[in-house]
């Protein structure tokens, strides 16, 4: 990159998130990419402490990722889920063996005393990834879902319940108390950034956890790099998961300018979806119009590209 | 059986006390077996509560247990494992996928405030266990090896560094607290036991935790059922396991008569390997010589109906 210092900070939850720091990790040098992740989907199950996020970026930039599910590890196999359903064991969220080997060792290392960051940075490098991958923060933050039926833990509304109750709110349990991961505050206070890129992922449950960490709206947004924002949502729909449903339970309307709104002063640039072009006309907030779909390789390439070229040009002001 | 109530109690540790329970199982009605098992192997790992004696008893006793292993699971895949090795991850205690389902699902229920003996009852039904299988304790009990290059947890001792350190003694942390299991004290007390069979389990690291729950000992040497033990040695070596490297270490000899000693009054018969009838000649101790090695299921039926018989003469007197 032909900017100042070359490093780039993206904020990501899962999937969606993920796709785009791949594509980054492959226009720039994969080291000078920085993902902060979303760890307030992480949850308790089976005695484990599982962190879908941060594995769906570690199995994604490792190229591990199940490209058919769309979630876990490629070439998977069941038969410790098989032999919990003979059990009578919850197999709701779905497990696979060699996944479970991520979360096994992650719990293990927890329970040792290591923090999140060494955890997972230790299970970046054995699955050689350059890039760096910071959990928001290494407290313990838990994102609660208040429906119209009571409270259901993420992962209880997402994947158990598949999104559907109707969504009232949202609360993030321990977020008050939780310290900001120091790996990013360094990042952002050494002034290596060239840009902060807010994923195209859910803004509610997986940027929105992000930015609530005490200081962290603040510092990103007082930050001299430019932050950029890809809409999660086009043409009305969530590219992936609740979003848009979200949006329409608590009374928003179910566009990418509302997103656009929601971020508000934090971004200096929205990228809406070109199918979007025809609603954004009277758009006054600075914004990119784009295809932002990534379904293939060159997708996520040329994303990523347009977001860098961006990038050169708001360093030469 | 021709007797009182037609229970029995085994005490287990466990391979060698799975066999004969099997044994046991086939020989009674399945139900009329009831079998406490040690708990002080159990230990905490990968964010697991792994209880290997419980789980030995729950394979063997419905058919699962994998015989060229001689632990763990049939028909088992390690998918879990490779992947923890790649990961750089502790696998040097071995987890199949499908034996993983059963530590999750025992982890899971016990975070959930399950008392161990309620979660082995739920696995013991699920895997079509008519047998009753009691846990020597709900509470928590850790055996430490102490060995002349420091202590050791027990499963690092017999299985990360495979027995080989020298052996100075053993310590059950927790026991002094530890409450004996309420289904096996109610037992005692209704007087519903014909016989409690001691397992040729081994008598320092299997046996003994179970004897050292307070109370326990004086509960089963008061008993009036006959208390029989199966020797765990065999000329001079133990049919599996470390106990007579044991022996020698602990300064005493490594033979059968030395268990028997070790018992004492504890016991009312002792069952010495027939390799060992030369050197039992002047025993003064009521026991019987007979073969007691389990390699097959004819071998284990014998054993088994072999105890039953003295019980129906013991009933006699």
């Amino acid at each position: 990159m032909a900017t100042g210092h070359g490093a780039l900070l993206a904020l990501s939850g899962g999937v969606g998130g993920a796709k785009l720091a791949l594509g980054l990790a492959q226009v720039l040098p994969a080291q000078q990419l920085n993902i902060v992740v979303n760890t307030g989907d992480d949850f308790e199950h089976l005695g484990l402490t599982i962190c879908p996020d941060i594995d769906t970026l570690l199995y994604t930039l490792s190229g591990r990722g199940n490209k058919s599910l769309g979630w876990g590890l490629e070439g998977e196999s069941w038969n410790a889920m098989e032999a919990l359903e003979s059990l009578g064991g919850d197999t709701w969220f779905r497990l696979g063996d060699k996944d479970l080997a991520t979360h096994l060792w992650r719990t293990e290392l927890l329970s040792r005393g290591v923090q999140l960051q060494q955890v997972t940075t230790e299970l970046a490098q054995s699955m050689g990834i350059a890039s760096n991958i910071f959990p928001m923060t290494n407290d313990s933050v838990r994102t609660t879902v208040i429906c119209d039926e009571g409270e259901l833990p993420f992962q209880h509304y997402f994947v158990r319940r598949q999104c559907e109750p109707r969504v009232q709110g949202f609360r993030f349990d321990g977020i008050d108390t939780a310290t900001p991961n120091p790996g990013v505050e360094q990042l952002i206070m050494d002034n290596r950034l060239d840009a902060i890129v807010v994923c195209p992922s859910n803004p509610f449950v997986s940027i929105d956890p992000i930015l609530q960490v005490p200081g962290q709206w603040q510092a990103f947004a007082q930050c001299s790099a430019p932050v950029i924002a890809v809409s999660p949502i086009v043409a009305g729909m969530a590219i992936k998961g609740p979003a848009a449903k979200m949006m329409r339970e608590l009374g928003m309307p179910a566009t990418a300018q509302a997103v656009a709104a929601y971020y508000n002063d934090l971004i200096d640039l929205f990228v809406f979806d070109r199918q979007d072009q025809q609603d954004i006309a009277g758009e006054e907030r600075p914004h990119l119009c784009v295809n932002t779909l990534m379904v293939t390789r060159s997708d996520r390439l040329r994303l990523a590209q347009v977001i860098l070229d961006y990038v050169v040009e708001f360093s030469k002001r």
